[in-house]
């Protein structure tokens, strides 16, 4: 048995997964009620005790980790836990029998639709999770590609607009100013698909696969926003297969089937024959189930 | 002692190599004379049978090959070597003891860069050319990256624009055309630099390193106008070092050190000061120093 945990801005969410990748339990609690990433392991810890036979424990954190250290770099949603050596706190608790791992939870969704999900028999695949941020995890040559300082797949921050909107990166013209989850919002609201009162896109996605013109053109929209940037990534790496997921990507067809047509058509001709853009398979269990996977690796 | 072969659009060079990397002897010869690329691989022959004790022979090529079968794929500028297989006909000319090996001309130069010059001892590096065609060679992770068709590498493809001017690739707004040669000496006949009849921008290099503040400002421009591109690939990437090749980077510093202050500072925190952007050391022989370590590894 192993646990994933996926720490969330918002929640945090712990499960209990077999060696298959079922999982058998899943608990849920608020990120943002523990004023210390120590009184957050604490909490944890009470989770995983409940739990039978545990050989490993997981943890995808949404921001930049050491994974050989297992070390939290930063999270730029979370202040306070710059530098915080989880895996080493998790040991305390849990004993020096029990394997521990942490990992940027892109990458460890990416591992699961690997392992599990749409990127399953590929060498090389980028995961892209739309929401609130926009961030990739990269499988290249049949590995888990993550940068000499674990840092990379920030496929948000790659500038879409050259030298356009500031960034709280730092950068300016970032994708994510453009296509995430805040910038839709707004955009849909504009186009009075969204009221003012209204911030769930599911609302546009529903409205889309009911065949309301103007939803479809504004996923239509989203597609072609994004395209550029995903044709000039499989420009560069000549991918097997861009999988998308992510809230955003529960948008369905209406969304991912243009990227599909848009990036087959304008990347060249050897890299679009070859990509393949498909959804994600594991939805909202990939963070937990790929978390999983990090201590079995 | 090893030959590199450097196939370009216009000429091809030859040179006979040591174990060191050194060139010992250097041919070249027009590349369009020939009709067919069998005629060329003649003509190569007989530059190839002067050399002594040749125990290989690489050859870089201006487009995509199939590197395991050893085949061209196409090369974008030479119509008429669709599919040829490179690798056999040379076998069939020198023999079968001889070693041979073709890529990419990008993929060459970053591995000669990769074993004798700016990129030694990284493990991480993309190497890229600004010339008539903006290409970049990869090495990921202690390997040399092709993709899985061997197409990988295509950074003068990635969109800057969003779809902008069309391509010759098929795509839109790419790179290339904003940052190639051709765009170059547009813009700088534009900004007076360049007479109606001058297309060579070593005069606007020279300009430069006389401290000529036009011509400073011209180069700190292209490096404005390149920067967008390499930020997003290293925040993606998270590279340790950019290699900054080709005849346009003999500007030198005034280009390739506003390259490095504009990605260093935009470019996001782990991965700006993980990076470095420096010149290329081996200039124009990185074609053939690269094409010769090919049969070698």
């Amino acid at each position: 048995m192993w646990v994933g945990i996926d720490l969330g801005g918002t929640n945090t969410k712990i499960a209990l997964i077999d060696e298959q990748g079922k999982i058998l339990e899943s608990k849920s609690f608020s990120t943002r009620s523990f004023r210390t990433p120590q009184a957050w392991v604490k909490r944890a810890f009470l989770e995983i005790k409940e739990f039978p036979r545990v050989k490993g424990v997981g943890i995808g954190v949404p921001g930049a980790v050491d994974f050989d250290r297992g070390r939290i770099r930063y999270l730029p949603n979370l202040p306070g836990w710059e530098n915080f050596p989880i895996v080493e706190r998790f040991s305390a608790v849990l004993g020096k029998r029990i394997r521990i791992a942490v990992d940027n939870d892109a990458t460890a969704m990416a591992v699961a639709e690997w392992v599990y999900g749409s990127a399953k028999g590929y060498a090389s695949a980028m995961c892209i999770t739309l929401g609130t941020g926009v961030g990739a995890g990269l499988i290249l040559e049949g590995k888990v590609y993550r940068g000499i300082d674990g840092v990379a797949g920030e496929l948000g921050h790659f500038p879409l607009v050259p030298w356009g909107k500031a960034c709280s990166c730092g950068g300016k013209g970032c994708l994510e100013r453009y296509v995430g989850n805040r910038a839709l919002v707004h955009w849909a609201r504009k186009l009075g698909l969204l009221s003012a009162k209204e911030d769930d896109l599911s609302i546009v996605s529903d409205r889309a696969k009911k065949g309301d013109e103007r939803a479809l053109d504004f996923w239509d929209k989203v597609a072609y926003t994004l395209a550029p940037t995903l044709i000039g990534v499989v420009n560069l790496l000549n991918l097997e297969v861009i999988v998308v997921g992510g809230g955003v990507a529960s948008a369905g067809r209406p969304l991912i089937g243009a990227i599909s047509r848009y990036v087959k058509a304008y990347a060249m001709k050897v890299q679009g024959k070859r990509v393949k853009v498909v959804k994600a398979k594991l939805g909202n269990s990939a963070g937990v189930i790929g978390a999983s996977l990090l201590p079995r690796r």
